[in-house]
Order: structure tokens, then sequence, then C-alpha cells
């Protein structure tokens, strides 16, 4: 059996994906830029695209922008808002928690003379509202906090932090990484006071190297990427017609159908995790733990550590049959290197290098998920008998 | 009869290229980062296209890294390695032909304080090696040219230029922006001596958002766009395996048959031009209307000007019969301007809005261009009849 549970590093694309991509790639292949006929007809998707995409949103089309991904609009809201916004001030605040297409971000405006405060978390890596409020200063021009933790699956307080804010300082820009959001639980700038907004489109079964930065009218940006002027000279390079026809289709089918997508998501978690509770020495890690955080907790993401085995020797252990999962993020590069969410959350330092993600995507059943809690414990029982205590 | 002349803005993707795409988004959709068997034969794939692209350059595959596109390319080589170079000097050298992904980033230096000087061309639009030698200065830390000009064609003689630079000050950097080059002439960094190269993925029948940037081993460049730490920390945000793949597949064919397609693309340049010559008031632009300077022309753009006649109407009316070309540069922006090529070439100011661009693909016939110059000459017929002249 196959079952892929890594859904949070990628996930594979829909047939009508596929389909409006092949489809772009070889009949309506024009430039958008050009103005003939075959220009005119990918003009036409992009414009279709824009529409739906924003439609999703609920927000204007001309606030779309399409990128190469989610992390370069991460890189480009984070870096180009606050270089744009620098004379009224070089204060940024993120959280400790954030995927590093923002916390590198982060660090290089470090190095350019901003000053960044990186929020904490509680223990099931939510940021506070109030230490929010508390971190806002005169000079501080841009917030960053993402919207689900790709780690542990923390749905963040993202409208209240909208909130909040806008109350304090209007001016101050309200970037949210929406990667592991968007399709999963509903996402609605305008309502959350959200300025930016990135998504990616191969989170949600749409094309890989696409992905869109959603930015409110009012903001002042400029653009991380210069040439040609496409998309208003927001971000230059012929556009992406496949990937972005594709993205729509995602976007469309899945947030069409996110409702009960979630509710499935969430009845495969809690599955999930009642089983993996049983086994010896397993652990849940974020809001999915506990019955009293649930509310905050992604339909898609289930953490857990195995004390005493290394989650590398998991993951290939599980790999053998059939069951793919991450350790720690996975949609960063494949070294290891320490979670910052996971040290954020005060995880026992035993458990930071035995710790594994199971993400779902919508071609996940229950038989997956009692698939692969029954392949941990019988890894687990073999692992056990041949290592030491 | 369809008659697509527009392929230096972008071309039909070629099936195999389709098909490699829609297999890595609908089977191999792993993310190369992930530790397990799908991220493993993702990876796989990854470092196969790695390596072909990397043969069709003789260059080493750790040197080749993958971006969105020929501008993200562009962008990343001008603007990263002029700063990384700053301690070392703040002068640049480019030309006034560049492609606008050139242009723009070199004005961005100019804000960011560096000296850029702009190489003027001769009337066939080929930069002096004498001249580029004399601009060099002891705080020249970069130069970038253009392979061939994507509206007139022009070879630009980059293995003389990297000859010249390195003669002078082996610590400068040379940039080719190849993406009208790559493909339809030679192109080898090495004996080039060239440091950095940009690609872009569909100008090759290739997909669209994809790109490589030839880094050389001892180019110091710091990256663009910052995460999760793919690409050796050089360019982050998930591998793009799809477009990867689809560009490696382009790469594979394209060059491999690349001299009898060029052999073939001259061939039908040479009878566009003998046809549209005859015509009344047409002439040609860039060193493919001349014998003596026909060694400098690409095989694959032919750009004419048409007196008395604006660009925008002859290529509405060609449109009309099925034919499409482009006015000005085109795979820049629709919005028209005053093209820097065709000032630069010292065209007479009434015929830069009457030029317009036809460039060939590998799907591209005799047929075609026979069917194109008679149908300008109809158009020209007709236009001049309802015309005071």
């Amino acid at each position: 059996m196959e079952c892929y549970l890594d859904n949070s590093a990628t996930t594979k694309a829909l047939p009508e994906v596929v389909e409006a991509v092949a489809k772009c790639m070889s009949e309506t292949y024009g430039n958008p830029s050009s103005m003939h006929l075959k220009g005119v007809e990918a003009e036409r998707i992009l414009r279709t695209a824009r529409e739906e995409i924003a439609a999703t949103l609920k927000v204007n089309e001309k606030e779309i922008f399409f990128t190469s991904g989610g992390t370069e609009s991460d890189n480009w809201a984070l870096l180009q808002a606050a270089r744009a916004a620098k004379r009224s001030g070089m204060h940024v605040i993120t959280t400790s928690i954030e995927h590093a297409a923002i916390a590198n971000p982060a660090k290089q405006l470090e190095k350019e003379g901003f000053e960044v405060t990186y929020l904490p978390t509680d223990e099931i890596g939510r940021v506070s509202v109030e230490e929010l409020k508390n971190a806002i200063r005169p000079d501080t021009v841009l917030v960053s906090v993402m919207g689900i933790n790709n780690e542990i699956g923390t749905i963040e307080p993202v409208a209240e932090i909208g909130e909040a804010i806008k109350k304090t300082n209007p001016n101050i820009l309200f970037h949210v990484d929406a990667v592991q959001m968007y399709g999963k639980v509903p996402v609605y700038p305008k309502r959350m006071k959200i300025d930016m907004l990135s998504v990616s489109g191969h989170k949600i079964h749409g094309p890989k190297g696409i992905g869109i930065l959603y930015i409110s009218e009012k903001v002042k940006i400029t653009p991380l990427i210069l040439g040609g002027g496409q998309q208003k000279g927001m971000r230059s390079g012929t556009d992406n017609v496949p990937g972005i026809a594709g993205f729509a289709e995602a976007a469309k089918i899945i947030t069409g159908k996110m409702e009960e997508d979630s509710a499935l998501m969430c009845r495969l978690r809690d599955t999930l995790i009642e089983k993996l509770t049983k086994l010896e020495g397993v652990s849940i890690n974020g809001p999915a733990k506990d019955e009293t955080t649930k509310e905050f907790a992604a339909p898609h993401i289930v953490s857990a550590s195995v004390k005493g085995v290394r989650a590398e020797v998991l993951l290939h252990a599980l790999e053998e049959k059939g069951v793919y999962v991450s350790s720690g993020s996975a949609c960063a590069s494949n070294k290891p290197a320490v979670s910052a969410t996971l040290k954020a959350i005060g995880l026992p330092v035993e458990l930071l290098d035995s710790t594994i993600r199971f993400s779902f995507g919508i071609y996940n059943t229950e038989e997956d998920v009692v698939y692969a809690a029954n392949a941990v414990g019988e890894v687990l029982d073999t692992l056990r008998r041949y290592t030491r205590r």
C-alpha cells in the first residue's frame, strides 16, 4: 500500500490542473504581452484566472500578483514592504515559528539595519495578541505572522492580530504567510485586515513554481523582480500562463469543497491521533493534542514525537511500508536542522530529533491513517526489540 | 492559415515537454527536499535534469541553478553579483540594447549608488570590443552583455568580450543574457569566459516559469530569494520539478538538433528578407540586412520597418490573415514604448513606430514565410490604397 501523508511538503496535482497546464503549453501558448490573437487568448486566460483566484479570497483581481511560489511571495512581501517603508521606521515584528521563507528574509532585513522582534508562542504554538500589541512601537512598519504553522498545524489568531495592529496604527502593514492555510480554513484578507497574503500552488494540488501575493491596493511596495513591466510593473517576467491557469483550477476546486474536505481531514487527524497516542512513548505536539485546544488545530497536520527513536529512522522504516511522512518541516531542504517551531513550543530536547509530521491532502482516506498508525506501531515494536532502552 | 512568427516572445511547447511536465505533476510529484521515496524520486529527476542541462553548456552540474525564468536569472545575476562585489568597486558595464530584465535592474543599481556605463552599438546593433575595453575602470566589478538582441537579432561578440574583460582584470564578472541565444547558436560559458549566463525555458519550446542561471563556481554571489535553503541555499523555494524536467527535455531536444534547425531558420530568414525587401517602403534592420554583416545575424529574427505604416496597424492587419508577429520587443509588456535598441542603431525617428519583428521557432516552414511575406504585401497594398501618402 502507498500512503502519501506528506501533503504539507507538496501534493499530487489534480487531473483538472494537469489538463489546464498541458492545454496552455500546447494550444493557448501565446505570451499575454503579445498584441496579436495568440497573446489576447493567453491574456484572457490570465484575466479569468486572476478573477477566479480573487473571488476565492473576496478581494479585487487587481490585488492578485503571480509569483514563482510561496517563497518568492514571502520574500517580496517582507523585504520590499519593509524597504519601501524604511523612512517611516525600521522595526518589523514576526514570530519565532515562521517558515524559513520568512525567517531568512527577516535576517536579511536585520543585516540592512532593521530591528526584528520575534514573538514567542505558547506551548501549542499560538502567538499572543497581547504580546503582539506590546511589541508594537512607533517605528514598527510591518508585522508578518503565518496563518497555520507548517510543522505542528497551529492556526494563528490572524484576524485578532489584524484588528490589534490596525487599532494601534493603521499604517503598519500586516502580512500573512497563508501557504498552509489557504484551502484548509477560511481566509479573507479584507475581513481579517490583512494587507498582504502569500499562497502557494503546489500545496493545494496545483502546479509547482506558481504562487500569489495578494497586495491590498493601499500597500506601498516596490517590485522584487524588475524587467519588462508585466503585472503593472510589479512583477516582471513572461507570465507563467500554464502555471497560473493550473493554479486557478486548483484554487476553484479546493476552496469550492473546502468545508467537506477539511471536515474529513479533521476526522482523519483525530483517528490518527487516537491511534498514535495508544502507542508507548508517542506524544502529540500542537493544538490537536488536546480537546481544549483543538479549535486552533489545522485539519491536515499531525505532529508526533516518539521517545527514544530518531525521526529519520522512523521515517525510513515507515517508507518501507509505503507510508510517507516528514521529519521536521521538510518543505525546507533535506539537511536536518533543529526546528525553531518545536523549540518555541518548549518540546523537551530529547524529542526534538524524534518528531515526525503527518499531513493530509484531498486524496487521503480513513484507511490511510489506520494503516499509517498501525505501521508506526509495528515499526516501534521492531525497533524497540533491537534497541537498548 | 495560422502562421506563428512570434517565437522570440514565446514558443509552443514540444509534446515531449508537455508529457514530462504532466508526468511530474501527477506521478513523480514528490518534493525533492523530502527524505522518503517520493522525495528521492523527484530528487533523481532534478539531478538528471541538471546534468543534462549542464552537458548542453559543457559546464559542471553544480553550476546550474534553476529560477522562475530569464527575468529572474537576469535580476539575480545583475543585482546580487554587483551588490556582493560592492567593496571592490561600484562600476558596472552593460549595453544600451539590453532587454528590460537587465536594463531595469541596472537602473536599480544606479539608485543604490552604482555607476553604470551603457555601451553604444554600431548601426547593426553590435557592441565594440574596443569601446568595452576603454570603458573598463579599476572599480568595474561586472559586465553584462546580451548574447543575441531580441529585437533585431544581432549576435554580440561575447567570446571576444569575455577575452577582453579577463585580460584586463580577471576579477571582473561577465554575465550574458542568453535568452535568445541558447538553442540557436553555440554558447559555451567556459570557452567564452562567461561567469554567469541566463537562459529561459519558454523561448526554446520548453515550459514557461522556468529558467536557469549558470553561475561559475568561482563567482561570489548572494541569493536573490531566501528561505528553505534549496539549491545549496542559493535559490530557495520548492524545486519546480515539472518545470525543470520539461526544461531539460526541451534543452536536450533543441540543442541536439540545433545545427539543422538553425540552418533551416537561416534559410527562412533569407527568404523572408528577400521577399520583404521587394515591397515598397520596407527596409530590414540589424545584421541580416546585408551580406557583409549576415554572419552576425541570429537565425531566427527578422526586424522590418515599413515606411508610413504604424506597426500596430500592420500587426493587426497581419493577424487577420493568421500571421502573428510582434511590434517592438513584445516580450516586454504590451504598453508601447520606444525601443532602446532601434534608437541605439540610429533608426530614423519616423521608422521607430513602424517596425515589426518576425521570429522563428522549430515549427516554422518555408511555406510560412512565403505566406507571411505575401500577407505583408497584400496588407500594404490595401493600407496604401486607403492612406494619403
